[in-house]
Parts: C-alpha cells; structure tokens; sequence
C-alpha cells in the first residue's frame, strides 16, 4: 500500500483525493490546505477521516507519508513549494509552464539529490501525456512534423487575465483549434510558427455602467493572450456563465505526419477530451506518485519527468501481468 | 556512434536499413540474411558497401556490433532466433503473436540475462505503440474502457491464409474496422468482446478452372481467419492486384473512453495510419536498438519490452534537449 498526501485542496487537491480513492494500492494520509480553517468542516466530511493540517505541520510529518501530491497553482506555487517540500518527501507536481520547465526541473533535482527523495515535476496532460506523445513520435517519425492543439477548452491563465480587467466581475475565456490548421497538420503540413492557429472564445460579466465598447478594445489588444487572435467577446449575466459555463473542459491533439513525395506517408494522433480537466489530471498526478514511490524505493533519488519514467511503473499491476493484458 | 547490424533482409530488414542511414547516430556494421546468396548484387548496391554474410557469420562477429535488429518473419522465425541471437548479442524484435509474447519474453529473458545481453521484444505499432498507449491508458484514466481496432490495412496473416488455399495464385486481404463499433468505443461504449469489429476484404487472383463458388465457401468457412466476420471477395486479375494492392498500408486506434454518469467524462485516442507498414515499424525497431544499446551500456541486462523503457532513451538528443524541446 502507497501512503499519500494531497498538499493543497482547491479542484485539482480534491480531484486527486477522489482518484487516490479509487486506487487499489494508495491510501490517503492527509491533507495539507492553507485553507484547513475556512474549509474544515464542509473538507472534512469530502475526505472522511483523512487528518486536514496547515501546510506548516508537514515538515513534522516525516513517517508514514511515502509521496506528496502537490496541488498548488502552477505559476504562483510549485516553484517554491515542489522544492520545499522536496527536501523532506517524494513530490510529484503538474508544473505546466513550458518554458520554465528546465529551470524548474534543476531547482527540483538539486532539493531532491540533497535530500534524497525522488520527484516527478509537469505531470499532467500537456506537459505530461502530450510530451510524452512528442517525445515517441520525435523518435519513431523521425522525419515526420509534430504539431499541439490545444482545446476546444476553458483556459485558466486567459479566463484569469479576463478576471483582472476593470469592469470584469466574471469571465471563461475557451481556446478553440482552428480546424483547417488541424487538417492540414493531419496532412503533413504543420502551421508556422507565426500563424495563430487558435481561436479565442470570451464569455464576460460586467459590473453595471462598463463600458463594453472600451473593454472590448482593451481585451482585443492584450499581448499574448489576445492581441493578433480572432478573439469573439460574448457579455453574458452571471447566471447565465454559472449555468452554461462553470465545468471545466478541455483537450487537444498532438498531430504527427508527413508529407514529403520521397518519404513513407504516416500520419499518427494522440486525441484527447476531457469533460473535467482537474479530474484527468489528478489522474495522471495519483499515477505518477505510485511511480514516483516505487523509484524510490528501488533507490534512485532525483527529479524526473514523464520522458524518463519507465511506464509500467505508473499502473497498480505488476510488470508481469500488464505484459500479458496490454502489449 | 552506435553500431547496428541487421539480421533479414525482407521489407522490414530493408526498410530498416533505411531508417537505420538517416539516423544520426547510428550505423549500419553488417546485414546478415539467408538470401545473401541470391540477393548478394542487388543487395550490395542497396546498402552501399556494407559486408552482406550468412546468418551463420554473426556467431563469429562479436566485436563491433552493438545490437541486432531481428527482421525475420515472426510467427515462424523469432522465437528461434531471438534467444539465439542473443546469447551474443543485445538484439531488438517485433515479435507480433500478442498470447505469445509472455512465452517470447521468458525465454529471450533467460538468454539474455546468462549472456548479459539487453534485448527488446515486440517492437513494433501493436505490439509497441499500441501497447504503450495501453498501458498509459489503463493507468491514468483507471475508470475508462480500452479498446483497439486495426485497419484499415494490409493483414500479412489473412493474406497469407489465402494464398495457401488451392486454385488462390495470388491474394491481398484488408481488415477494415467497422465504424459504428468505433464510434460507440469513442462515445465510451466498448464492442463486446464476442461482437467481430473488422470487416474483411479479400483480392484474390486464381488459377484457370478453379471453381470459385467452392473457393468462396471455403474462404468464409476458415475458422479464426474469416468465418464469422463480414467477409467482402472480390476475384481480380493478378495484373489489377499488383496495380491497385501492391503497397503495404495499415493502421489502427486505440480508444479510451468513459461513459457512465457518475464518471469524469474523458476520451482518449491513439489514431495511426501508414502507407508503409514496414517503414513505420522500421522506425520504431530502430529506436529501440537506441534505447536497448544505451540500457545495455548502463549496465543492464535481460529482456525488456515498450513498457519498461523511459522514453527518453528512444530518441537521438540527450535528456536535457529532449525536455527543453518536448515536454
């Protein structure tokens, strides 16, 4: 049995405590929140007898707890806490940006060298699943192109950027492909890199006496998330976003082909949809903290990511007889 | 530099010569095949310089061949020559048999692990590819279905269950999967595993008089191969077969999907076509000497398969680029 903590309780720390649930060899030990005081009692009853402490109280909590999932939000959270926490426990976190990721990664490997502990950082669906997609067609296909779509989905970082505008009381911004950029990725011929090839779907609440026509202007003209996208911009009441609007879709595909007269014709697509993108990604998370433990205790120490994960590891059932059900 | 002999020299022992020259670590040291014979002249100028021998020859060539890439016909060929090969060799395999790989495995194992090889079996798109997005699959969306469906593509055993039935001079048979299957396995409802998913269709050339009424009931009657199956035949002259049917097309996907109200909605697909069977596998066998050379030289030994393998050791690049790029 793999004993388990969740370090933050917002969608995704509740969507892994409901996925460590459901796995037949993990139990859950505790449940570190800085928002124990505010939510313990409604928490309490979610996570049924699991201890829910203050962050502070895990550095006293060296037994007993074989891996932390580490729930934070991303930009904000992960690089300081993954480390932190690292210096005492396994952590396994879903660090999503991109471009940090190398310096994420050498913060991550050093804490948990020093220490001893074994960690897995950017585990989720992109990066996680789709980098580990663009890692095997990079070297299956060597000579194929490989392009990411992301959505029809709610982002995060674009409704937030919506939220902070003046005026903006409520917003979901969705990131929708544009569908001739799939097909012609699908046939072997992958965007450039200066074409957008997403388009940007607005649903806005605004405070009474916004000017819409300012806020319309002054979202369009967002850099990087708005400015030079086909951006539509839908005012909508509160009501009508809580009821049309408050799950959490998403997906994308990750596209490999070619297309080359002189080269063999192959055309490979990792597809995904998902009606609740914290659930799939404590599914990920729970995975990789079973193979985060069982690194460990093998004796290895260090961080990792999914491109150095040996992926039996990730699933209850022993090598053996994953071989004779799935290869 | 890694150093690579090929052992048959088929489609896929030649098409791995290929993906064997533009790799830009690899190199071709030798191609061992029973046709050296016959095929010396035609084959010397295909791989341009490199020794063509008898398979008998790899016994006594230890030095400089880091792995074998086993490239003969698998029902008949590898479970013979795989072990052997290795007990001198680190050798890689596309074992295909999926209720025999288990078997396969533990007597590759055994070679292996006296002669302190590292071999890797099966792989290929399924067993390989498949198989991995099996195994992810099955383990970060525990909940959800898996299924897969092959086509539509060239079958090498149906077509040569054909061609071994009297009067049949010449035969190509495709598996088609059938839609309405795939569509329900997308909206999360599996086939029963009693319900046939692939349509059959069958190119047959024959001999004059055969009397093809007789042929048509024997072909739809063969057990395992066609009976019980939607079973299309069409009787083509041997000059159409080789216009129209020549090529080696295949493909598959594998689906992960969940349906049931109380269930996060997630669905998952693995979407692969090629129009060259024997190219697409080329790479993926090649990729795997990479990954069996490197686990070798970390000092590992015994048989592996995709599922025990980090990825990050298919591709050329080193970790730390292949993070910075794809993850």
């Amino acid at each position: 049995m793999y004993h388990v903590a969740v370090y933050g309780f917002g969608k995704l720390g509740q969507a892994v405590c409901q996925a460590i649930r459901i796995a037949p060899d993990m139990q859950l030990k505790a449940v570190f929140s800085r928002r124990a005081a505010g939510l313990r009692e409604d928490a309490a009853a979610r996570i049924s007898g699991v201890p829910f402490l203050e962050p502070e109280a895990l550095e006293a909590c060296c037994d007993g707890i074989d891996a932390v999932i580490n729930c934070g939000s991303s930009a904000a959270d992960l690089p300081k806490t993954t480390p932190h926490i690292a210096a005492g426990h396994c952590v396994v976190d879903s660090f999503d940006t991109h471009a940090l990721i190398p310096a994420h990664f050498a913060a991550v490997d050093s804490a948990a060298r020093a220490a001893g502990t074994l960690c897995i950082i950017s585990a989720g669906w992109d990066p996680g699943l789709f980098s580990l997609m663009r890692i095997l067609a990079s070297a299956f296909l060597p000579q194929a192109d490989i392009s990411t779509f992301w959505g029809p989905g709610v982002s995060q970082g674009h409704s937030d950027a919506l939220r902070r505008l003046p005026g903006v009381t409520a917003a979901v911004q969705y990131t929708v492909p544009d569908e001739p950029s799939l097909e012609n990725a699908r046939n072997g011929i992958p965007p450039s890199a200066e074409t957008p090839v997403h388009r940007r779907i607005c649903y806005v609440c605004t405070a009474p006496d916004t000017d819409r026509t300012v806020l319309e202007r002054s979202i369009r003209s967002m850099p990087y998330y708005f400015a030079g996208y086909d951006t539509q911009i839908r005012f909508v009441s509160e009501e009508t976003l809580l009821r049309e609007h408050s799950g959490l879709p998403h997906g994308g595909s990750v596209i490999c082909s070619s297309d080359a007269e002189e080269l063999p014709r192959h055309a490979l697509e990792l597809k995904l949809s998902t009606g609740s993108n914290p659930d799939l990604t404590a599914g990920i998370l729970t995975a990789c903290a079973r193979a985060a433990i069982r690194l460990h205790r093998a004796g290895e120490c260090g961080c990792r990511t999914v491109a150095d994960i040996p992926p039996s590891l990730y699933a209850p059932q022993d090598a053996s007889s994953q071989r004779a059900r799935w290869l």
